[in-house]
């Protein structure tokens, strides 16, 4: 190659972002040194910031830039509903949707005895701790509608039995949905799943 | 948005990135976020770096963390070749590739009429300059196959007629390419190139 090693050190770590390759991690150097004030700089800025800042918040597993995250601290949030998601990026899509007004808890992942996940790796024993410390009524179980995301729901609702109220996000067909377009899983929980008019 | 201020603030400029979007780079900067140590601030170490250095040959238009870039300070690619090309992302390819020996010329862009770009925009003066500086005896034309590109060519064609051997890169099947698949343009191209076996 014949850019120099900083550059080329700076393209091989782009391509590791996940989204980008060889390819597009090249052209997106390229871009970066022909913007260098609009983007490099400060891009580099915002990301020592965060490497310098981000953290898991101790009570919910949120990304944070403090030990306790915003919606942890929010007293506004304590509705006694608390919504049991994967993963950060879950926790992120709930709201972006802006319809939940409760507090999160972040397993950080799925059950799994292919790959030695138990309770004690996934922030399970702190949710059964939370449910009386900040006197949950409610659950709800928002986990992947996968094989293991549905199996670690079976083992979450197993253990907190008669404790809460157990709730998890209906199935159907998704809003804009047609019906020629969704897989035979999806149509035949939404008919199982139908409702009075 | 539930994330903090410096973590929304690098989604943001993550998503002005080629080839990312709003939620790749949301991915992108959770992915960064966990693996902090390994990626988040060697990247923001490795962009610092690079805007400090970076700039463009004052020779060649390559990118370069020299005034003059590598290949230029060369002397075994004094070959009196010249490879003409639209951009450094070009350059790469052709030094990629590994076969062409002598030195580039980066244009910087294509003349257009309809965004104003003329020779003096596109490193076209100095081009001139080199092929009596460097003692050039020929020039590849590896603009792109495009209207654009094409039109460049010709007019680079028509200021150096005489003055040097004048080359472009030929046209036809690429490697591994399969005539089912390839553009009515390029098998006639391929075909008016015939070459006896």
């Amino acid at each position: 190659m014949s850019a120099n090693r900083e550059i080329e050190n700076l393209i091989e770590l782009m391509a590791k972002l996940p989204g980008l390759g060889p390819r597009s991690a090249r052209r997106a150097v390229l871009h970066l040194i022909r913007k260098r004030a609009l983007l490099l700089i400060p891009l580099a800025d915002a990301m020592q910031e965060v490497a310098a800042t981000a953290r898991e918040c101790l009570n919910c597993g949120n990304i944070a830039t403090a030990d306790i995250c915003d919606i942890c601290q929010d007293d506004r949030r304590a509705t006694g509903e608390l919504c049991v998601v994967e993963d950060v990026a879950d926790l992120w899509a709930m709201e972006r949707a802006g319809v939940f007004k409760g507090r999160y808890h972040v397993l950080g992942g799925t059950l799994s005895a292919l790959d030695a996940v138990g309770p004690e790796d996934l922030r399970i024993p702190r949710l059964i701790d939370r449910i009386a410390a900040e006197q949950i009524t409610e659950v709800i179980l928002a986990l992947n509608a996968t094989v293991e995301g549905q199996t670690t729901a079976h083992y979450i609702a197993d253990q907190l039995d008669g404790q809460v109220r157990l709730t998890s996000l209906a199935q159907g067909v998704p809003i804009g949905g047609e019906l020629d377009y969704l897989d035979d899983g999806t149509i035949g929980a939404a008919l199982r799943a139908r409702r009075e008019i």
